[in-house]
């Protein structure tokens, strides 16, 4: 079993990926794209990305990609998440902040309050800040508790993300939806036509005629015009179930487009 | 009259300032929260920020912003965006291309497939990355026509966004709600408690029955726990005319929370 993951050593994705099969072989990649672009590839057996945080929202580039590509979600994992400052000197020697965009966001109140006028940088991921900062002094990370060790940097702040309580949920990204587990999940992307007022309202009346709980509606842009937008949706239940295959069909012959993107059993919480 | 912008000169935010008051006096602010809270610092009588791209969709900071503060919309801008590659040296002497996240995001395969192994950086805007660019031959930046000449730049390339329909659509931030136009759209934040399937469709069910049509639809993480969410709505009409006015009343009643942020005359798309 080789899992792709969104890399290097140490990334949040890299800790989802453990948790998702402690044994498999992980095979590390420099973005969100050619990490799913890996199973298309055949490269690996399945990909594990973030898809939502609780305190910035949706990953918008693995959405984005869920439509575009064909691909099939097979599993989902929640990973709390612990952002630390490291760094190989001290905070007076910080001359730049790096980390990923998500997590500079996440920490946006503690980079504010505590280095005013320090040059703050994206890096292509967390831990990517952190192998940056064991280059220099004067490069500090956010990155997670075991980027620490990975790198050999101190840890100079621990838990510094502006709510302390920050998950973030990845996906697993396979080649066969799974059974049903009898806790299940399925992920939708529905397009409804535009200027057609109260279309949305139909579709979930559809769910909630058969007493389905939606746990997610997210919408996207089309890409095409201003104001035209995807709803990405989660329902408990399998496809398979009676209930929820009932509901797609109908919302199939509603919607101008359906796309069923997998079902798989709902992840614990951490 | 005084507008707060999203800075420096040239920047599309500041096209949509000019759009909407020709003859203001502009601020320029650093960042979107700064140009936010300059209205509540009253050091200008309206703010301009971006909301939504037709590509990137929402601006997740701005929408946070209008839950968290206490903000009024008085009103829209649509502006098209028309990415440019510029620098002061050829294509041949770039090492680096820099802008806004958003607009590197919009931009994304156009940088993929002709810029192999060239460091890409985020600047807090597009007008910024063409400031910086015009210090170095070696940066180039994605910005706007305008910061060409503002910053002494050789346009190398005009229209590098993925896709050619792009358009930003910016809100107002004011003082007070004006009156109605005749073609408005009224903003509001509805929360609705956890766990309670179908609550959505309940609100959504208000709208329909009085045939209000919803404009945009967009979750928001509470940023207390994952998968709990807060909802931007965008209808057609405004909060005093009597459909939307009993609906909104009935919703307060439905929903665990909501919030008001404006009625405002529609924008023309340009």
């Amino acid at each position: 079993m080789i899992i792709g993951t969104f890399g290097p050593e140490g990334s949040y994705t890299e800790k989802a990926a453990k948790q998702w099969n402690e044994t498999a072989e992980l095979r590390y990649y420099d973005d969100i794209q050619d990490t799913v672009d890996a199973i298309l590839r055949k490269e690996v057996d399945c990909s594990i990305v973030p898809v939502e945080n609780s305190l910035e929202g949706s990953i918008t580039l693995t959405l984005d990609l869920l439509m575009e590509r064909q691909l099939i979600i097979v599993g989902e994992e929640i990973v709390k998440v612990e952002h630390c400052l490291l760094s190989k000197g001290k905070i007076s020697d910080i001359k730049m902040i790096m980390s990923h965009p998500q997590a500079l966001s996440q920490c946006r109140k503690f980079i504010k309050n505590n280095f005013k006028n320090i040059e703050v940088r994206s890096a292509m991921s967390t831990s990517h800040a952190a192998k940056l900062a064991s280059e220099s002094k004067e490069i500090a990370a956010i990155a997670s508790y075991d980027s620490a060790k990975i790198y050999g940097l101190n840890i100079l702040k621990k838990n510094i993300q502006d709510v302390n309580e920050n998950f973030t949920r990845f996906i697993v990204i396979g080649k066969k939806i799974p059974i049903p587990s009898g806790n299940d999940k399925t992920s939708i992307i529905v397009y409804l036509e535009k200027n057609r007022p109260g279309a949305l309202y139909e579709i979930l009346g559809e769910f909630a005629k058969k007493g389905i709980d939606l746990t997610k509606i997210e919408s996207r842009p089309t890409k095409k015009l201003l104001g035209d937008y995807l709803f990405h949706i989660d329902m408990r239940g399998h496809k398979e179930d009676e209930a929820v295959k009932g509901t797609l069909e109908k919302i199939k012959g509603i919607a101008g487009m359906l796309k069923i993107l997998g079902s798989y059993p709902i992840a614990k919480s951490p």
